[in-house]
């Protein structure tokens, strides 16, 4: 039994779809953010941090959404959402998922948290250069998803798609959202297909894309 | 046999301790990032981002130092450089990586690419919100040491405390470098008395700390 304290549609989402997935029995605590939930003295006991996703795994708090993913697929290989220890797949894997979260998932953070580089809002040469770092990496994607897609891995779909399924749909404010780019469209509309997908906008109650 | 594609001092750094505590062997192909090497197309085609490292690995480049280090990690189990799967370790291990990648690794990009944000320099307030950020990963890194050290998953090193020992590094001409918080100096005093660590400043041509 796992336990996700999440936020809808925040960094937990993958992490939530994850489990849909696998089929894996977990509760849902849900810790909100935008009353400041996160910094409950109960909560930073569990994650220091004060961020969203937590995920209770044998009894103890794990943290990390990326991380999360590869928890999850390694302890659930029958779920085939993580390539096999030692197959070329798996260094792909690999590689995707730290990359989205290394050079994707940490721009977006100061997307949104203006305050993180000691502003209330972005001066517009900044807001740009961002803008531009998020757009390069669907740039890099497109590339990748047109020549081996549709999914990250090729044929078969694994975690890093949901990864990059949720931070695409971060995009959908953006000037240019993620779906403007057609490999990276048809990914998002294959996921969205999936009952997993489904399941999770009814639960964590969601809406639009 | 592996071949990295490296530049001294760089992200590459703690892939290729991670080459010398494994001992296997590999070659080295120095990329000269301060003449814009990283741009040759001839590199592009192994690394379509232009960054190091890039690691070969059964004749298919590989990026990303973190994932990097996972791979070799899962390809050498007799080095002890991972927990293995399904322990308990294995999960505070991926989530060390990742959060030094995710939260660590990327704002130094930002620190040290002011262009990354639109800007030839950083503002005052910008440089000191993003120090802020790297000293706030010390602050947390110090009390799960002081706690739990010497090393992240305690008493054995492994592949995430040489990413840090890199990271680390790099604050080095910062206003209050890493090792100012005494469990992160301890860490990086075990980590510099090491062979690996002698052996690779000789190779890279590195000196001071
Ligand atoms: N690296 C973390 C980042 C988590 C994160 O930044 N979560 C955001 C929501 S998407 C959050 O908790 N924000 C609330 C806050 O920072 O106060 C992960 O991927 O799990
Ligand atoms: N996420 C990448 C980042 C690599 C990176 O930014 N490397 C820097 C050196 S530390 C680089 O190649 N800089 C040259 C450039 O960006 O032009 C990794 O961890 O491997």
């Amino acid at each position: 039994m796992y336990t996700l304290y999440y936020s809808p549609g925040t960094a937990s989402m993958a992490v939530h779809l994850a489990l849909l997935e696998i089929g894996a029995p977990y509760q849902l605590v849900t810790v909100d953010i935008d009353t400041g939930a996160q910094h409950d003295p109960a909560y930073l006991k569990l994650n220091p941090l004060g961020k969203v996703p937590t995920l209770i795994i044998d009894g103890r708090p794990r943290t990390e959404s990326a991380a999360l993913l590869m928890m999850l697929a390694e302890r659930h290989p029958e779920a085939g959402l993580a390539p096999p220890p030692g197959s070329a797949e798996r260094e792909a894997w690999l590689q995707w998922i730290v990359y989205l979260s290394n050079a994707l998932a940490s721009t977006y953070r100061f997307w949104f948290y203006p305050a993180d580089l000691g502003a209330a809002e972005h001066s517009p040469l900044q807001r740009s250069a961002l803008q531009h770092k998020i757009e390069a990496v669907w740039d890099h994607l497109q590339s990748h998803l047109a020549a081996h897609g549709p999914y990250l891995l090729g044929r078969d779909i694994s975690a890093a798609d949901l990864l990059l399924a949720m931070l695409m749909r971060w995009s959908r404010n953006m000037p240019r959202p993620a779906t403007e780019w057609p490999a990276l469209k048809l990914l998002a509309d294959l996921l969205r297909a999936r009952p997993s997908w489904k399941k999770l906008y009814e639960l964590e109650g969601l809406s639009g894309w």
